[in-house]
């Protein structure tokens, strides 16, 4: 594994946004697990389960967050009339986890899903064999890329045959959500709550697809410090979206549905 | 990026100031929390999202705090009779990241408003447009005012464009506050609620100020020691009194609304 060395504003971008990151998913979470209750108690486990997404997150940006800061390290510069200008950090052997990623994913990932499917009226033969199909599928597409990712020395072959085959499983997830769900988006009455579910639906896929673009990276010569900065900060906005800003939409949709049937006065 | 060397009694300011904030951040989550169950439903959210804004910021001034112990180191004087005269802190090299603070209110600044509009009288669209008009003009705000801290380096002038920028979209929010939401504000009947409403208005209004004054302390060449420690004391202040403050404020209208409405007895 190589590591890169970081201009002080490098450094401190990538810092900066993990900790926002970081911050986001923790807000999130604690305002779903609340929110939970204002719904109507069939919709309370996706909301809930929206709040586990986003608190699993949290608790990978905070191993995330600690790994960035502890591979690399600030000197002590000269100290000129009392102000010292800050030196650039410099790489301290420590690696930066990014596998971190890929654990969280194999977890939150399937939960996305399944939160997704929650809202939607499906009968429940149908939730159950959606719910498996692209449970198991995420989670293969997952383990596919992570393996790539281990075998990258010299030789990308194998890299770009775990990324077809990773894209083998994110083009069925998006087909599914597209247009094996689509009667279900579309047996809603409510004009509010269909646009909702298509919004969730829409955010997902093309939150999504900044993963697989990082993921070409190494395949350009694009390896950086300058791509390292990038891609965290890819990996950061696609995952507010794809966590907090779903998770947020979910709720919308349990609290939109509890609301017409008459829960809430 | 320029440090500044400290005096004990400077450095031990600013310390126990950010504690106190943090402090009184986390006392008024808790509390924010617990109340919104003891409010009507429909104002549980504003409530929830007033606790939200001091979470967000308990945790920001956690990280502030650490930060500013990170930066600075006591070394060891001499004993002498038992006791040691204890020496003023050097730098380490570890910049102290102030970038905390703009993290903090790209999150909390539109939450801080959202929480205001929630608790005034307006149809769903007015809610809506509102929301999004000051939201997003309150995250260009602080993404501008960002800009500029970062170029900030020999010659002034983008910092300066950057706050003409910032200060456009502050007096649009503080126009929205005071004048384009005046309407809503007077269709209130009950008049200790009206007032109270004013109050979180104003409240935040004035404590804003405090932001694009210090904004301008490195154009008029005050940035040294000295001003280190009144800009982070004024922020404190500042901070202390828009989220604490107007959460607090935020919560009796919603329990006076709750009140008025028949749902305490």
């Amino acid at each position: 594994m190589v590591m890169y060395e970081m201009t002080d504003l490098q450094y401190q971008a990538v810092y900066n946004v993990l900790s926002f990151a970081l911050a986001s998913m923790m807000a999130t979470t604690m305002y779903l697990w609340f929110r939970s209750f204002a719904v109507k108690a069939q919709y309370q486990s996706a909301v809930l389960i929206s709040g586990l997404v986003t608190f699993i997150a949290a608790y990978h940006y905070i191993r995330i967050f600690n790994s960035w800061v502890e591979a690399y390290a600030y000197g002590a510069g000269e100290v000129v009339d009392g102000a010292m200008e800050m030196k650039a950090p410099t790489l301290t052997g420590v690696p930066f986890n990014d596998a971190y990623r890929y654990m969280d994913w194999l977890l939150t990932v399937p939960l996305l899903l399944i939160e997704i499917l929650l809202v939607m009226k499906l009968s429940e033969e149908e939730y159950s064999s959606k719910a498996w199909a692209l449970g198991l599928s995420s989670a293969l597409m997952i383990v596919s890329g992570y393996y790539g990712e281990l075998v990258v020395s010299g030789d990308l072959t194998p890299r770009w045959l775990c990324w077809f085959v990773s894209m083998g499983f994110f083009l069925y997830i998006v087909y599914e959500l597209l247009v094996g769900l689509a009667a279900a988006t579309n047996s809603e009455t409510d004009p509010v709550i269909k646009g909702k579910i298509q919004t969730a639906q829409i955010m997902t896929v093309i939150s999504w697809c900044t993963y697989p673009v990082v993921y070409l990276f190494p395949m350009f010569g694009i390896n950086a410090g300058t791509a390292v900065v990038s891609i965290q900060i890819g990996y950061c906005v696609s995952d507010i979206i794809s966590k907090c800003g779903v998770g947020l939409v979910i709720y919308q949709i349990t609290y939109a549905k509890s609301n017409k049937e008459g829960l809430l006065s």
